[in-house]
């Protein structure tokens, strides 16, 4: 079985060490617009060959692991070059646009739309690892669109990776994930920011932080190349998100200014029931 | 060498802990609010005594580890009860008010005002571990008014601990400590606040959270009997960082509405330099 990896980023190059793995006689073909990449690459083993245009049609599967505005590109022209039972799995943070955009391609049956919930705030092929996707969320979107063969195929091959499944409408994906996800990535770049700004000529600030702004900041590592694109596909969702995230600060604010800390107590009180919830994350 | 521990929690239950570890011959006595930590600190031997306000003449070193309010609450009566080679060390994650409160205090040179920087979201003395404070930060505020044999003392065994000391004014670890702690608390408790109340109906989004979204809202199970007080005490500090984080988020809501990606991604850019600083913390 020949599969085909287009982006050997963390996200990218895990799946093709999991595919490794998890899928008897595969050879794996990958490419990256970073020759650096690429190189590192062969290196790690996670590829055996180059991929290049005239060997798509030569794939069964084909792994669309790119920043979301260059899915976009190429996704159509890829379809057009694939064979006839190439299975093609998109694995972007946002759903909606990729989905609509391939939805009158004669082989849109041959397009998986997912997003595995995993990631690490570090990129490139030396941070993939094989077992990135064990016990994670597996969003797949209009599988229902997906030829059944195909489906049942890839499907088997999560499930192998020990990953959860779950159906959701692409617009649904893309609301909630400005929730749980996009949200998280702005609240930390702008409190690294934050700090940052103020404490640039106050080297010693940092000899203070702990374990817990390491923590909230973690996630401002991640790339601006990868993360900007989200942030325009999904526009929309994060600024209803983003509104609703700074009138909480401000009514925080408000009540330490009125010095109405009982009400501050509340609010914190309230939010430690995230317990159980978070519970439940890996 | 007689050791009182008041609050038992984890910043309390640790030092115990770790006292028990490092001064040899040591008898530590312990007493917190709560009749169900007194009992747990014994069934962990954290404690081997109750401390009573009769013990407390009886002490070599008296730590301080309860939330900023009660701290300050108790922290006179206390100095009027220990004898004249008692020390007493508070831990607490505000400094200034403290410092004031005892500044005319006969026996101010028995006090020694610290904040060690570790701590993890969890409380109670089965939080508590030994090794929490090795290779962390302890600040030292007006350790010159420290009496120098008990300084000294208290200095030793804070290396033996693996602790790295750094001398600060209180005034000035209360305004930095506001960044780099106490707003990745606001900003971790609103998150956790924004998506709950969002998403308190619908279970399935809970589903699509990952590790990034843990760790930026890790913060928010912290305990509000712990930090309104911290919040109330720098409420001038907060204030200020608050209204720079919040500024930062509306610039970049600003940006994402007028369709600016380009400055998007620079923003981003720029703050992904706090990997070479977050790489220095523990």
């Amino acid at each position: 079985m020949n599969i085909g990896v287009i982006g050997l980023g963390l996200i990218g190059g895990s799946l093709a060490l999991a595919a490794r793995k998890h899928i008897k006689g595969c050879v794996l073909y990958g490419e990256d617009q970073s020759e650096i990449h690429q190189n590192q690459a062969f290196e790690l083993k996670i590829i055996n060959h180059s991929l290049k245009p005239s060997n798509y049609s030569a794939m069964d599967l084909i792994i669309l692991a790119i920043p979301v505005d260059a899915s976009l590109e190429v996704v159509l022209p890829l379809l057009d070059q694939i064979n006839d039972n190439t299975l093609l799995i998109d694995v972007g943070s946002t759903k909606s646009m990729i989905c609509k955009k391939i939805e009158l391609h004669p082989k849109r049956n041959q397009f998986l739309a997912t997003h595995p919930i995993a990631g690490t705030e570090f990129s490139g092929p030396s941070a993939a690892f094989e077992t990135l996707y064990s016990g994670k969320a597996q969003i797949l979107c209009e599988s229902n669109k997906t030829r059944p063969d195909l489906l049942e195929w890839a499907v088997q091959w999560f499930k192998n990776m020990g990953m959860q499944l779950q159906e959701m409408d692409p617009k649904e994906h893309d609301k909630h994930i400005a929730y749980v996800s996009h949200l998280s990535h702005i609240s930390s770049f702008m409190l690294g920011k934050t700090v940052m700004e103020k404490e640039q000529d106050e080297k010693a600030i940092f000899d203070m932080a702990g374990s817990g702004f390491a923590s909230t900041v973690r996630l401002a590592k991640s790339s601006p190349s990868m993360w900007t694109p989200i942030f325009e596909q999904n526009q929309a969702n994060i600024l209803e998100v983003l509104a609703e995230y700074i009138a909480n600060l401000e009514e925080f604010k408000s009540l330490m200014e009125q010095k109405d800390f009982k009400s501050v107590y509340d609010k914190i009180q309230q939010t430690n029931s995230i317990k159980e919830i978070l519970a439940g994350i890996n």
